[in-house]
Order: C-alpha cells, then sequence, then structure tokens
C-alpha cells in the first residue's frame, strides 16, 4: 500500500485540547482520523495556531506530530478575528517545512479557515490535492442563528463558496452535509465524499451503571437525562429545559427522580464571567423552577465521558444545526439511547438503531413524550446492550473511517493524476 | 339567549388597520370575532391605543365600535416601550366609561400588553370575568429567537406568568397553543379553551387562477410560491430561500418558469430604510442568485389577498413559531395546497386536508421536496376544489368561532356566578 505524507490543517482549534477540557467533535475528528490514518501508515503532521508561547511539536502517535505554528497572539482570539492570521500561519508552516526538510503529498483542510491557509499552500505544494472538510457551514449556521447576515459571516460564506470551488474534493460528514453543500454551495455531487466519523469504541464502552455514578459523583437514587457539548445557541439547550419543565408538569412523580447534567461550558469562573448564553441557560433554568433538576457540570475530559454516558438513561441532542453529532455515537457506543433532532446527520443511523430517536428541533413537547417514554421503558435496561455487536457491523470505528479517507487520497494518485487534480 | 356587553382590549395594534396595509392575524382574528360576536346580538367596544391624533371612536358594524384612547405618543412605538403607556390607557376607557355611561360585562383581552390593562380595568369592573387570549406566547418566542433573555422580555414573561395566574380563563388558538400555555405556564387545563380562528369564506374564495394573475399583475406563464406574514425572523423566510434555491439545483427547468412572491413588509421606503430583516433576506436573495425569481411584493390590503393566494399554486409557511396561522386558513379557503412547519397550530388540520403538508422546521431540504411534490402533481389543478365544502363541515366559519367564544362568556353568568369569577 502506498503511503502518504499528510498535512493536516486545524488551524482554529487544537485537536490535542479533547485530552484537556475542550471535547469539540471537531478536534475529536481531528486527532482520531489522524492516528488511525498514521496505524496505516500514512504519517500525519497537524498544524495548529500556537496559542501558547512555550508550546513546541510534539509526537502525539508513531507517526503523528501535533505542530502548533505562531499565529497572532498567544491567546484565545475570537473566530471573527481569526482570518486576520492566516497568511502568518502559512507563512510559518512554510518556515517549518524549510527547517524540518519535510514535503506533503496532501492538504487537508479542516473548517473553512484551515481551508484558506490550505489553499496558499498551494503555491508551495502545487502537486499536492487540496480536500477540504467543512465541519460546519455558514450557510446553514445562518440559517438557525436568527441573525442579521453580518460582515463576518457574509465573509465566511464567500471564502465556504471560494473553497468549494477551488478544492479538489470534499468530504462530508453525512448525507445532509453533502446535500446541503451540493445545494447550497453548487458543488458537483462527485466532487463529495461522504465519510461519517467514528468512534473509539475501547473508550467508549458499556460500563455497569452504578460504578459510573460512582465515579462521577452521582446519586443512585437519581435518574440522570445527559447532554453533552458547547453551551451555544444552537445547541438548543433550552428546548431541552422547557421539554423538563413539560416531563415534570405531565409526569408530577419524575420530578424527585431525574436530573439533568449538563456537560460542557466553563462554569469554573465567577457566574458574572459566564457566557451570555451560559448566564441566559441559568435564568432560565430559575424561571422554570428546575434549579435542583438542573446540575451545570462544567467541561469534562474525553476520557471521563463513557462514565457520564455510562451513569445516564439517554443523551439528549436538542441541536438546532449539527453536521455529524459525534457525542450521539459516543454514547451509542456506551449503550445508551440517544434522543436527536431532525437535523442532525446521525439522523440518518435512525433506521439501523433501535437506541436513537428522531424528534423535530424546536419542539419540546415532542421531546419530553421521547424522554418520558424512555425514562418509563424498564425493558429498556434489562436487555442486554447489543450495540456494540451492532456499530462494529456498522464499521464505525476510526479505522474503518482512516480507510475511506486513504482512499479518497488514493484517487489522486491512481491514474491520471494530471487530470484529477487539476482545477 | 343572553346578550353580553364585551370590552375587547386590543391596545398594541389597531384592528382596523386591516382595512388598510397590516393584516397581522391578531388584528383579523379581533375584528372578525367582534363582528361576528355583534351579529349573535352581542355588543362590542373594541379599545385600541391611539396613534392619530384626529381619531374618533367609530361605528364599524352594528353594535360594534372601535374606540381609540390616547396612550403616549400619537405614533408607532415600539412593543418594548409599550408596557410604559399601558396605566394612561386604563384611565382613558374609564373616562370614556364615564362620558359614555356605559358599563361592561367581560373583559376580554388580546396580546399580554392588553392583559395588563384587563387587570386594572377589574378595579372598576369587579363582576366581569377577565378572558385572555396571548396569540403568542414570549416563552415560545424566545425559544425561537436565539437571543439572550432581555429585561424586556422577561418583563413580558413574567406578566404572561401572572396574567395566566390572574384571569378567570385563557382563549388558546390551537391544541399547541393549549398545550405550552398549559405546560410553560403552569395552568390548569380546565381553564383553557381551544378555539381556533374563523376565516372569511365569502372573501376567501375560489376565483379563476387566470383572472387573479391578471388582477395581480403576475405573468401568466409563471408559476407562484406564495409567502404571505410579516417580515420577521421567525417566519422562517430565509429557509423558503434555501429550499427554493435547491428547487432549482435539483430541477433545473423551474429556474425559468418559477416565482416566489413576498407579501408582507414596507417596501416602499428606500432600500437603506427597510427593516434588518428584510435587508438581511434581499442580501440572501443575491448570494443565492434568486434576484429574478424572488419578489418582494410589499404589503397588500386584506381585500386583495385572495388573488395573491388563488393566482399561486401553493402558500408556503415556513415559521419557527406560528400559534395559528391564520393565513393558511385564508389560502385553503382558496382552494389552494399550503406547506406549514410542524410548528402551526394549523398543524393540526393536516390529518383533515389534503391541501395542508407539514415539514419540520428549518429544514430547507423537506420543503424543497414538498414544493417540486405540488409543482409537478398535475392534477392538483385540474380536480374541482372540494376545499370549500369541506371547510363548512368543519366549521371555520367566524359565526361558528363566535358561538365558541359566547358559550365561554357565557359560563361565567349561567349558575354559581360568584364561585366562577372568584380568584
Amino acid at each position: 500500500m502506498t503511503s502518504y505524507k499528510v498535512m493536516m490543517l486545524a488551524y482554529h482549534s487544537d485537536p490535542s485540547m479533547i485530552y484537556g477540557k475542550e471535547t469539540g467533535g471537531m478536534n475529536v475528528y481531528v486527532l482520531e482520523l489522524s492516528k488511525a490514518l498514521a496505524k496505516q501508515g500514512h504519517s500525519i503532521d497537524i498544524f495548529t495556531r500556537q496559542i501558547d508561547s512555550k508550546s513546541k511539536p510534539v509526537k502525539i502517535a508513531n507517526n503523528v506530530r501535533l505542530i502548533p505554528i505562531p499565529a497572532g497572539p498567544y491567546v484565545h482570539v475570537s473566530k471573527h478575528k481569526l482570518h486576520l492570521y492566516v497568511k502568518d500561519f502559512v507563512q510559518g508552516i512554510r518556515k517549518f517545512m524549510r527547517s524540518d526538510n519535510v514535503y506533503y503529498d496532501i492538504i487537508h483542510c479542516h473548517y473553512y479557515l484551515s481551508g484558506l491557509a490550505g489553499l496558499s499552500m498551494k503555491k508551495s505544494l502545487s502537486s499536492a490535492p487540496l480536500l477540504m472538510t467543512f465541519h460546519t457551514l455558514g450557510m446553514m449556521k445562518n440559517l438557525v442563528a436568527r441573525h442579521s447576515l453580518e460582515k463576518e459571516t457574509q465573509y465566511r460564506i464567500e471564502a465556504e463558496t471560494h473553497l468549494s470551488k477551488r478544492a479538489n474534493h470534499i468530504i462530508a460528514l453525512s448525507d445532509k452535509d453533502r446535500d446541503y453543500i451540493q445545494y447550497l454551495y453548487d458543488v458537483p455531487k462527485n466532487k463529495i465524499s461522504v465519510i461519517s466519523p467514528g468512534v473509539d469504541t475501547k473508550i467508549f464502552r458499556p460500563i455497569n451503571k452504578m460504578t459510573a455514578k460512582q465515579a462521577i459523583g452521582a446519586d443512585f437514587h437519581h435518574k440522570l437525562i445527559l447532554f453533552v457539548g458547547r453551551i451555544e445557541p444552537l445547541k438548543g439547550i433550552d428546548s431541552l429545559f422547557y421539554a423538563l419543565k413539560i416531563l415534570f408538569v405531565q409526569n408530577p412523580k419524575l420530578k424527585k427522580k431525574v436530573c439533568l447534567w449538563i456537560v460542557g461550558g466553563d462554569i469554573t469562573q465567577q457566574k458574572s464571567l459566564w457566557s451570555e448564553e451560559l448566564k441566559k441557560l441559568e435564568k432560565l433554568r430559575y424561571l422554570l423552577g428546575l434549579q435542583t433538576q438542573v446540575v451545570f457540570v462544567g467541561q469534562k475530559p474525553q476520557n471521563k465521558l463513557p462514565f457520564y454516558y455510562n451513569a445516564s438513561e439517554m443523551l439528549v441532542m436538542p441541536s438546532h444545526y449539527e453536521t455529524f453529532g459525534i457525542v450521539a455515537l459516543e454514547a451509542l457506543s456506551c449503550g445508551i439511547p440517544v434522543i436527536s433532532t431532525h437535523v442532525s446527520g446521525i439522523s440518518r443511523l435512525a433506521e439501523d438503531s433501535k437506541d436513537l430517536y428522531i424528534i423535530p428541533a424546536n419542539s419540546p413537547i415532542d421531546l419530553a413524550d421521547q424522554m418520558a417514554k424512555i425514562l418509563t421503558d424498564t425493558t429498556k435496561y434489562k436487555k442486554i446492550r447489543h450495540i456494540l455487536i451492532r456499530q462494529s457491523k456498522h464499521n464505525i470505528s476510526w479505522d474503518f473511517v482512516a480507510r475511506h479517507v486513504a482512499a479518497v487520497y488514493a484517487a489522486f494518485f491512481s491514474t491520471a493524476v494530471d487530470k484529477l487534480v487539476a482545477k
């Protein structure tokens, strides 16, 4: 098998952060994909913007290096300003390539900002095909954001439109993602491959519920409903609060038994420093009288998440837009039922998995109905967790994902390279 | 039959505006309900905030008076500031009652601001039951607005919560409306009656498509898709634009045949003075390359609307939240198929009407699919329009609505008045 030297661009978010507090789906995707590609003999350098003056290139697995590149200040920078330092990022990569004497066969960009960096890199690596994974799409974010099209956003959409034309190939994370790229960005269907994310089934596995509850300090008598994700309006957490309120009005006995745990968001600081969305949710918690039934748990590292999943009765993903929804896969891999809105990429798995329930977005009554069904379905917890067997059948391991991605890479180097790589 | 003297409070929006440009569902509801109640022998005074220094009490039908009351400046005032003048409004009504020597049996309030006025009126009319029709709910608006809970909004939600407790009875416009009032505002189910709006089947009736197209100046060869409503984010017009774009990518031949007409919004002024949402949509129209396929028609008076409905292939109501969605009823009454999101109150009619199609909100691909089906279903336009017969069967006339509302009024005056009216 041919092995490739891959430049993986993760400009705006450092994938190694999943070992700390940040557990975003994109970071998991980039890191796990890179590791799995490396296991198959490819060599991966992940480039990310340096946010700590002391950080250095580090080997994070055999054949996987994480290389921080100085670009802009050594602090967190708002997404709306990050495009200002893309040029520095590209120059930094070129400098690294010279000093390390390294060349790449493939440029694989994650998120549009990395795409912009990738386009510039083509000047130095003109024979390397440019692959694009958007992760989220500006046009779809706008649809759910309910805000005016700001200048910044217009910039992002124009950049994505440009990248859709210029990239040699696009990897979409789900059928829905593919459809929107195809229809809204005018991309020919054959220029897009759908490759869903995977899950590390060694980490995300069934664990005894009581063991898991003990590990996270949860009351043995409580039934936990779990949310995992960033605290952002498009995650629809307010809808979940409404649903919980409705659940309790409809089933008053559950009010003493059921708790909603929100994993995500920085709750380590004073409340006055909380994000706008977290403050809004905190107000809503009180407005709906859910003070004791909703717990903000804060961010948790990736290796602690299996305990949260396994301690819970279900994961709820009430998003207004979700390119895929990797946390749903993690929960299913632990044998935990998932309620997801119809807008997530994972919703297509509904036909395959009896542990996945699909509801319309923004419909707290439907969500409450579905939560009540799972909470009162006692057989659900008696049955043996067949889920992992089903998963291996569906090939959702990262090795499987990496093989598919490598096949996309390989297509550029089989025959008629010039034709394929030509713009 | 007993006849009642009803104080109809429409503080923030003058129902007579439907004869001009404003065609909001609430104005239609208050005016048509009042006229229908009057026909049944009741006597209705509609009080509204005076926005023109010259306007005077006017008889708008037999037994229906519209009485403008000075409260705040004689200009349009932002909804967020209107609560400041509720007190003046109440004093003005008291003054009118003294000079006119009139007393009321019922206080029926529309929208929470009128509810606040109604609560104050109880001091003068302690024996009159207070009836509340919310029309829209602050908590549901917040759910779709994707904004932080601002102070104003918090005020509205608290007011609605207070009114839910203090009103003697609540009239909900749909089953969904009732559910949300019951669950989110903690109102006992038996304190809420569901009475859907009606439609004036004499005005909204089938008309020959070519006659209708001629009346509105539409190209005979174009197939029209129609949107009717206020230009506001929660109406989901951006989602409709995306769907149109998708429709054209999937069916390129339709691009020369199909036009989307947007009825609503003030487009009479310079573009620089357009509302933020209208500007956003104008940008989106260009971004998606729909310059010639989307037409902003502007506001149209109620009596012109039947021509727009009849000239169209379908009405699309892509709202994120809609207490009922009276325009859908108007379109159906003209025999025009309607695509509505699952969040509208009218969605429950889907089982009854083959001309009503329900899709999830925020799902342009589903919307495009549904539009394509209607546009390519040629038998749809050959079949005789049975819709009016079906409607009379379903009793959606305003007379039917008024009889139900009067029955709610009557419940307070049958037996045990004191017990019923007691707080």
